[in-house]
């Protein structure tokens, strides 16, 4: 039932893949779901069920993947010791968003989550509000074991953004005249802020000088717009076999993404008032409404060009990384954000 | 429309209050709440609206005012330089518990809180829980700046028990059967733990030594329960001028306190029936009911009883501190724990 909208091929590598990035971190991402399972532990049988419900259904782990990449590209590894820095760091990042993902499907009421029942439905608003602290908590105390106060203040820096730019999408939801600029202020808080935190505290902790940890920074914080930008134009034009959701949530949802703000700039009194009502007013008559905002989009190429803006971001994220002399990783990281990006093919 | 219910007066000191102690403490928690305003602040105009509507509802502050004076009584204070390691962390500890009501507010599907409108009612259960996401970012922030990884682990710590305790909560909850070791792991979890590490982190910042660390987290913790232990009896007993909520809400909302253990456990095969109806299944007739629920628990001495056990950890609390030396402040912390007892008159 997907609707396959056709993209133009710009990209560098349109068969870029994860596949190098994901075998240079296999080692640490062994110990990272290691981790991640005995942390969610509990003798209260609720909270590893609903942890795992949402941690087992396999997203990419991109966040702790990236940790992992960027600390491994400056340097940081097993030195004599043990080291697991790295490690508990990138379990504290993807903790960070489970926790994240938990508390958005109580605010967005959703019914679905990474293609399965929502933990909401399953155990309820409470299980999902108190499982999210939980992790949350235990986030905190993986970092406090790190003992870096740098990679510290970086990641409860970012927790309170976070927090922060989905309050600022709570004011600005339904509200069809929000500009570009407004917008991306929302995804920057609330998606690529904890790219950027996931990767700047790899060279934290490999303690490298202050450019390599901006570079780093930079590099997370426009992949993660790229990504989030990608996935606005996917939830129009993918496939739900691909994303594990609908075509189309964001609008049943009255969701204000990139592709809706360049539509109604550009569009006519008529297609205004059109998005006024399914959006704002919530008032859609479900298939009809879905093919006519998937037609204003085509018309004004808001798909093809909310693909460009992320281009864009992509440029940005790969030009940080200049800085970092050729080695595997680095070009695995930059690979990583062709595939992002060719995602939306 | 308060029910006065009886009791022996059994407290070395009826009349104690919290006077001496918030006296002492001034000074401290002046700045404390400036630091309180200064950190809800947010360009995000929400954010201020909901924190400051739960925050500028005046509880007593008491978790805070104890973290003040556990560092006071260890001798932390200000030194030649500015010192404010106390008031970030007291800070810290409030916006821990503000976003711990936030939650529970969700959780319990509450009106009232604190004698106002739930923010859940006001601003939405979605602002609730992200106001209370950002707060606890905004408190981990604070810790991150004092700098003390003890104090981090202590406090990261306690968030992890407390949103464990609430899990455990909703899955006892409901449960007449409940035993009282099962409620205390519960109150221990979810209210004790909190005043348990606002009181060690005082001894952390003055570098004290493990014995007086242990004993303020210990006088924290049974204070803790005493507290909780005098609020479920109150809810029963109190006038609702008191406690900004109505006698009888527990009842209504089906909470399984130590009164209702007690009644439960010490009543006839008809009584434990009314409990199974009333608070299991839910099937409440107002005004009616909660005349039955009191009978009850009068004739058990059920909340007689639940002082009794409070006053036992206020005991214990005392005795905690007894390794230091008198003082001013070591008095305050006593008669405080008097004054939480003396409540349930």
């Amino acid at each position: 039932m997907g609707v396959v909208l056709p993209f133009e091929d710009k990209s560098s590598d349109p068969e870029a893949s994860l596949d190098a990035l994901v075998a240079l971190v296999s080692g640490g991402m062994d110990r990272v779901n290691a981790m991640i399972l005995s942390r969610t532990g509990s003798e209260v049988t609720m909270i590893p069920e609903v942890a795992n419900h949402l941690i087992s259904s396999g997203g990419k782990r991109l966040r702790p993947i990236l940790t992992l990449a960027t600390a491994a590209l400056c340097g940081y590894g097993p030195a004599e010791g043990e080291r697991d820095g790295d490690v508990k760091l990138a379990a504290s990042v993807e903790f960070m968003h489970t926790a994240t993902l938990l508390h958005d499907d109580v605010v967005d009421e959703s019914d679905m989550r990474r293609g399965k029942v929502a933990a909401r439905i399953k155990w309820g608003n409470e299980a999902s509000v108190l499982v999210g602290d939980f992790l949350l908590g235990q986030a905190f105390k993986m970092m406090v074991e790190v003992g870096s106060l740098r990679a510290l203040d970086i990641l409860s820096s970012a927790a309170a953004v976070i927090a922060e730019g989905e309050v600022m999408q709570l004011t600005a939801a339904k509200n069809t005249e929000t500009t570009e600029d407004e917008y991306l202020a929302v995804i920057r808080a609330k998606t690529a802020e904890l790219f950027a935190a996931a990767c700047e505290v790899g060279p934290v902790l490999a303690g490298r000088p202050k450019s390599e940890v901006a570079a780093c920074r930079s590099y997370g914080m426009n992949l993660g717009i790229a990504f989030q930008l990608v996935d606005d134009a996917l939830d129009y034009g993918g496939t739900s076999a691909d994303l594990g959701k609908n075509v189309g949530d964001d609008f049943r949802e009255g969701k204000i993404t990139l592709p809706v703000v360049l539509s109604f700039r550009r569009g006519s009194d008529e297609e205004r008032a059109f998005w006024r009502r399914t959006l704002e007013r919530a008032e859609i008559e479900e298939a009809r409404d879905l093919d006519t905002a998937l037609g204003i989009m085509r018309r004004h190429r808001a798909l093809e060009d909310t693909i460009e803006r992320a281009r864009h971001y992509g440029a940005m994220a790969r030009d940080a990384l200049a800085l970092f002399p050729k080695s595997p990783m680095k070009e695995a990281l930059l690979e990583a954000v062709d595939f992002c990006i060719a995602r939306a093919r």
